[in-house]
């Protein structure tokens, strides 16, 4: 479950350094969102409505809360894909739905976007965020015989190389439809996963359902 | 062709520049060879045998040699692939064979890779080095009737994206076999790429020839 939306920890005192935490998470997140990643501390304690001081009681620097607001943001991000996906029997179409929906969310959410691709490769060893949700749906639709994988942490590779990569584009190319530039790059890994050239075509033109919001202050 | 092996222009100043400047190329290829990224620049301009004022004639800092050397490195690797991959008919054997060899350097030549890691998906936009090389190997593939690629930017985007996470995973896990891993990941591209399983795992099969040292220093 996402930090923002943690259930409030016993005491009382543990519960407002909750509400503290959570309303720093998520002004960092509407900051990110707009772009305003220089944003002093105070502006950002202002906005959440909290001292100054308070802020070093929950994090040592602005970077060490953004990374934080990031992760949250993406795991939010993520719960949303389980959401939507939870329905879906074929583990194929789970895989090809999140990562669809994911790459459209790099001009959807261009600040956030480029915050994770400054991450870069060390996302390939995450244990949390969408890495390891994508390596148990493959795994799902492997002993489901949908997928043929010889080795999950080289396919982890290149599905985490290729989200980024197709992230980067977005970013470099931005006359260029986000849509069909991921829905065609999700259709070229489902074939390497062992698709059919047509079974490929066919999950990346089903229609996808719709996410809300990841970030408070992001296009709903 | 490379930087260091330039041919020398035309009057006698010129070719002194030029063989100052390849002088200290070379020696930068050296202490990125050896790990030495933070090695000062007078020792480096004692390496190329140059006064320490010299150096400022020909670069700004530490940082834009290491660049230049770098990518001179990269381009001296592309020369070689080019060389060894010169008499081979099927283009896609080519892109597998320079794939294979490039996935092959990570942990022969540690420290240039990583330098290359730390540079990133700004290679995707790159017009020199690797890139390019696989983009008209692939080209000429798809001319062949030996690929199938709908959108030749996104494959690349997925290339470039797998080449970096294997670099990536190359290093975070050393004990892992560096050439079982990139012929894998040599095979899951091309069956992205429209070969079948079958033609994928015979031609990542193949015997590679042999690729002399890419910096000197490094190992033969």
């Amino acid at each position: 479950m996402a930090a923002t939306t943690d259930a409030a920890p016993g005491n009382r005192l543990d519960r407002r350094k909750a509400r503290t935490r959570a309303a720093l998470i998520r002004a960092a997140q509407s900051f990110i969102a707009e772009g305003k990643l220089n944003v002093p501390i105070l502006e950002i304690t202002q906005a959440a409505d909290i001292g100054l001081g308070s802020f070093y009681n929950h994090f040592e620097s602005r970077e060490q809360l953004f990374q934080v607001a990031v992760e949250d943001a993406v795991e939010v991000h993520a719960d949303l894909l389980d959401h939507v996906t939870a329905d879906i029997d074929d583990p194929a179409v789970v895989f090809a739905h999140s990562f669809r929906l994911t790459g459209r969310l790099h001009r959807l959410e261009p600040a956030l976007s480029k915050v994770v691709l400054n991450s870069g490769l060390s996302l390939l060893g995450a244990d949390m965020g969408l890495a390891p949700r994508a390596r148990r749906d493959i795994a799902r639709a492997v002993k489901a015989g949908r997928f043929t994988v010889q080795d999950l942490d080289l396919t982890m590779a290149v599905i985490v190389g290729a989200a980024l990569s197709l992230g980067q584009l977005l970013h470099d190319q931005p006359e260029r439809d986000d849509a069909t530039a991921t829905d065609q790059i999700t259709e070229d890994l489902l074939r390497m996963l062992g698709l059919t050239a047509a079974q490929a075509r066919k999950i990346c033109s089903l229609p996808l359902p719709e996410l809300d919001a990841v970030v408070p202050g992001g296009p709903a």
